[in-house]
């Protein structure tokens, strides 16, 4: 049988999604937490591998078992293993077809900027901070360039594993609460780095360093070496993949 | 000259405010930084000790220096000593008769509490977790039976070291957003643990388990130990002290 599980996890002290050898990952320690409930080895595939440091509000895996185990079972047996910074919220059987990665329709990021003249200490996991204060209305209108499909390599880190540049961004907003800025993307799927390195072009026209069409621009370039900086990691959450209706999942997760 | 201080901080990681030998406490290293940048040793008053695990946004010391700094040297030259934490939000001279603790006319606090099936992993280290969903309403009727002048000996730890147990509520509201149910209660001051031992009377009536009136009750029966259990620290932030308007503090902490 297949299910699909939610999870939620503080992205700070793991060195990100993917299990490597000796140091802590997200996707290690839910192994670990379903292998001890369904009582044999377990194997999960994610809808978006996060980086170190990334947070997540709703990753989305899948994996398959024969064990016999309610849902509330699943998600109770495996929180009951796992660390503070982890949970899993939701466990839902699926049908044999469902695919966490490929089955997602559209993923959806939060990039958070504490924007004050000083840096973060109550929420220093989850923000960046940027002491300079950001035009908001600027970067939100510059960000809208990014709607609708495009080729972008010049948002792509050369380790990017992708076949094609290209990605389909359904919306990109740009809004202030009190000091801090939050910047949310949708797309279809997202090259690795895209969010960080949209994030690191959008801070210089913030700043008023750089023209709202600049970004534009470096769209079209398509040159990755005259766009922004990566933005740091911490700032960063997966909101949550979204799957079509068709599969049952929670409404949190479906289109 | 005397000087004012606001500090935010994550008190995950810290043995409370007041310096202990041998664990981190948030004076010792507030100290530290200050007694870096003055170039002599620095010690620090501060409105409110919250105990391990007990956040700020903006608690308020004070301090005696000679140093000849800006307010800007102050702010930046500790934070660049503190760590990741904790952190001083603005630095403002003030007249020799302010005092941090004394001075204060009211204080706020604010008790979040994540009410979901699942327990937290983003928001661990700032919310305690209630699967019972919570009646909200019935919450805030009963939580308005402490407001005014009273005795708060069935809120009051017996380590409390307050000469009495009279305090004066000034508001109190329990409101949720989302998944989350914050508590808030501004007084003139507090007893030690009253704010959590408020909150673990307060959640016994949201399960239902108890009728609105139970917590009138407990304040007149003035019995510690008849009342619930004091909630977990996680979920507590001091927000700010106040202080009157003559000593020309940023208006976050100015009645």
């Amino acid at each position: 049988m297949r299910l699909a599980l939610g999870i939620e996890y503080d992205g700070t002290d793991f060195c990100g999604w993917q299990r490597l050898s000796h140091e802590r990952s997200v996707q290690a320690e839910v192994e670990a937490a379903l292998t001890f409930v369904a009582a044999h080895p377990v194997e999960v595939t994610c809808a978006g591998r996060t980086d170190a440091g990334v947070h997540a509000r709703c990753q989305v895996v899948h994996f398959d078992s024969d064990a016999t185990r309610s849902e509330r079972a699943w998600v109770l047996g495996a929180n009951s293993r796992l660390a503070r910074d982890v949970a899993v919220l939701w466990a839902r059987p699926v049908a044999d077809g469902f695919h966490a990665r490929f089955g997602a329709r559209a993923r959806r990021y939060r990039y958070t900027i504490l924007n004050r003249p000083v840096r973060a200490a109550l929420a220093a996991r989850f923000v960046t901070w940027e002491r300079v204060p950001l035009d908001v209305e600027a970067m939100q209108r510059a960000a809208q360039a990014l709607v609708g499909e495009h080729d972008f390599s010049a948002f792509r880190t050369v380790a990017c594993q992708a076949n094609s540049p290209m990605r389909n961004v359904h919306a990109i907003a740009v809004a202030r609460r009190g000091d801090e800025v939050a910047i949310e993307i949708e797309a279809n799927a997202f090259l690795h780095h895209m969010v960080r390195n949209v994030v690191g072009s959008l801070l210089p026209i913030g700043r008023g360093e750089r023209a709202e069409a600049w970004l534009a621009e470096l769209l079209q370039g398509r040159d990755r070496s005259v766009a922004g900086p990566t933005a740091p990691a911490s700032g960063l959450a997966f909101l949550a993949p979204r799957y079509p209706a068709e599969w049952n999942l929670p409404p949190e997760v479906t289109l």
